[in-house]
């Protein structure tokens, strides 16, 4: 069994951002050279998400306005006495910090309109994130 | 080591679906032959997602109507001006396309109350789901 | 390669609790000796969830408080006819039953701000958590 990993670094442009990080998970599953296995993609902070789905500028739009609504800013949460970020946090425990994918063929499986983002959500800011193959 | 893989189609009847597809997954892992290990129920949609809970049809109702009420059709995204889902989108990526369980003595790990359900949001369409059972 | 599974047994003392059970993991992942490999957390419930955040007071309170507001209690739905959780059910979907992390150089990977807490979604009750670990 065969197990790697790669720690990418990221650099956001503002308070919310959407990365696609697709070319990152797969190139780096090419590397792997595992024929069958899994892969995690897992962000290493508590105001960041992972999130799944396709990539149309539309669309990228309408998840960073969804999720302004959602979780809006200065909201007179408790966690903002100490750090004006609450919405950050909870954005980020709702969307979850790690997506895993099955790995066939020697490659990341997805679907046609499956990408893989890295949300950003309390930015802009210098994020890691830690991408591991495993199988053989 | 082994790895499994098993695409299953479904089609779905209605725009909202909600189809119970525990015999299915547990099934697969009871034919793997697998006696510890890890498998992955993956969508392979952008406007679908995998969900576990109980299947009581009262609660089938309230999954449906709560989607709705969180994610209504036609609500003005921008998305919708090239394909009228964006809700579909906005909902999958909350709820996510995949789910992952324990493989234990041979079978899938899961409570009493822990159904797995495929969870369609822009059908009625046919739809592919991978499963995957990593483990010995 | 190895499986190790433990299954412990938590103590919830209110109807919305939040317990923290990070160390209960970390310390798990260490007995396992896997020096790579993949951690799954999963809870055996459907009116519970495993979720990832920082581990501070006030961010614990807006937790709870957000999830009351998204899913109040007694709103009239038809699961509620039989047992008066529905909210805790929908709950327990939108934030997910399980999480994954990576186990690397020994040890579980997580961020400096991530601790992983226990969601009690219908509580006080007695709950099982499943830990999985993979690797070699």
């Amino acid at each position: 069994m065969k197990t790697l990993f790669k720690e990418t670094t990221f650099l956001t442009r503002k308070q919310l951002d959407l990365l696609d990080i697709t070319e990152d998970v797969s190139s780096f599953v090419k590397k792997c050279k595992i024929e069958s296995g899994i892969c995690l993609v897992n962000s290493l902070h508590s105001t960041t998400a992972i999130i799944v789905n396709e990539h149309e500028s539309g669309l990228v739009e309408d998840i960073l306005k969804k999720v302004q609504e959602e979780f809006p800013r200065s909201a007179g949460w408790y966690h903002d006495r100490i750090d004006d970020n609450a919405n950050s946090h909870l954005a980020s425990i709702f969307l979850g910090h790690s997506k895993t994918f099955p790995i066939k063929d020697g490659k990341l499986v997805r679907g046609t309109w499956q990408n893989i983002f890295f949300l950003e959500l309390d930015g802009p800011r210098t994020r890691q994130v830690l991408f591991e193959a495993i199988g053989e």
